[in-house]
């Protein structure tokens, strides 16, 4: 199936950079951990990275503990608007949706968009495209649960990096979107180069936060650069993610998560919390963390 | 007003990256000559690269040879949904609206944007902004001109970059989009670090051609990556669009204009023909070129 069907892989998974609520710990850490092993099967099995990603991002669009698919913000008129995209190292490809309603998969609306003309669509337009393409509808509220309606902003896009036997590198993230923002905002998540990118000669990146700094800031293309100049992804990461307060002011976090091509992976973040779960062919055992909390315990 | 009000300035301007129909050569000279007359009156007087910038585009956008504004593409559903995109290199402030409608100048709503906490908006929520903010709304049938109800596809993204007397750098963009593309289709155009870019420390730099290639590149990151090297943006942008057909195939085509932090300015294309007109602080008059066709003409 692939030239180098044996080589090297490795995913990392993110559940948002966020702060928790008291007691969301458990829920987190296992959250992140169910949707490694969903997009770790298919690359234990030869799979490719592209379906790893997918398969991950739509375990974390299930789970109501993350700010995406089933569980996502509220906007300014109390609706879920919901973004995701994509991307395929081998050729570039890009499939993003944004400010899209009522789909229970956003992640598997951005995976069609992999085989289209266009790269990203937003609003009715791809609700309609999520249809032609007979992806599951729902009713757009049905996407809301009694966490969301209760919270004050938040911002915790989901993502996950990936790399297969083949040597084929993907990411992929999946917003609920900021609570309270305008109708048809869109941040960094459906966004290449800003919220997300991958290349299979150099590596992927997928971020979580402050939305609209990491999307003038055009982040990932500079993950990407630090990448292609060998820096480890967790440098490259850290460094790009201590830009946000610089630009976007005090309160400006993220987190992100990087692969590169040789299968290194690395995650920073400036928020308070940052769930995080990865596996490669050279452990035994997934590892999960809840950032700066899990540090503090030790 | 400015810590340094008798720096060099420059403005370049372009009319899109395109194939000009049988004798459009004389109305798109003309054309982009018009738009940098307007934003050389604020560089001159003192005013900023923002307000320049935004009045060059207003013209393009009013004048119907250029797919922007008024004469813009239809969609496939017959109708015009246009983004447009500005940057303020002072503080990485972005603006941007994607597949909105019914507005006049849509350059004017990315520039409204710019003061908001959301940097992108699309669709409907952002027609209610530019309501909210008393821009001017039209029947969105007002901007469907007889050239390009006849018309076959198309992508020809306007654009400008500017350097004022202050230091400050600029750049923006406006589209009408792709003939036939998907209902809420979203290319590079209202995309920092795609089809734009600015920042003070290093320059500014506008995209316009295959919009979903330039996007699944992230273009415009990588021209400012080269410009942070020291590249001339000539060179910075020729080498960005020499990477156009290798991931988009044989027909993608662009063009970008560009300009440094020390008011060098640069424009290349692959696409036959990118009307381009600009003027600095050096010069005594503009120049305007046609692309290939000019080149071809002596």
């Amino acid at each position: 199936m692939f030239e180098n069907p044996s080589g090297p892989w490795a995913l990392i998974v993110h559940g948002g950079a966020k702060e928790m609520g008291p007691g969301e710990e458990d829920a987190n850490r296992q959250g992140v951990l169910e949707a490694l092993a969903e997009g770790r099967k298919i690359l234990e099995r030869g799979g490719t990275a592209v379906d790893a990603v997918e398969a991950s991002i739509r375990k974390l669009e299930d789970l109501p503990i993350f700010n995406a698919g089933h569980g996502s913000s509220l906007n300014e008129e109390g609706e879920v608007e919901m973004c995701s995209g994509m991307m395929d190292g081998r050729d570039l490809s890009v499939g993003a949706v944004g400010a899209i309603k009522g789909v229970r998969n956003p992640v598997s609306v951005a995976r069609a968009m992999l085989g289209e003309k266009e790269t990203l669509i937003v609003g009715e337009g791809a609700r309609t495209f999520a249809r032609n393409k007979n992806l599951p509808l729902v009713n757009n509220d049905a996407l809301i649960t009694e966490l969301r309606e209760s919270e004050l902003a938040e911002h915790d896009t989901v993502g996950a990096v990936a790399l297969d036997k083949g040597g084929n590198i993907a990411a992929g993230t999946s917003t609920g979107g900021l609570t309270g923002a305008h109708v048809g905002r869109i941040g960094d998540s459906p966004v290449p180069g800003c919220g997300f990118y991958a290349d299979n000669h150099v590596g992927a990146v997928a971020f979580s936060g402050d939305g609209e700094t990491i999307q003038r800031l055009a982040l990932a293309g500079r993950v990407m650069a630090a990448l292609d100049r060998g820096e480890h992804p967790e440098q490259a990461v850290a460094k790009a993610v201590a830009m946000l307060p610089g630009t976007g002011g005090a309160d400006a976090d993220g987190g992100g998560i990087a692969i590169s091509k040789d299968g290194r992976v690395g995650w920073a973040h400036n928020s308070p919390d940052f769930a995080v779960a990865m596996i490669t062919s050279d452990m035994n055992e997934p590892k999960a963390w809840l950032g700066k909390k899990e540090e503090k315990n030790g």
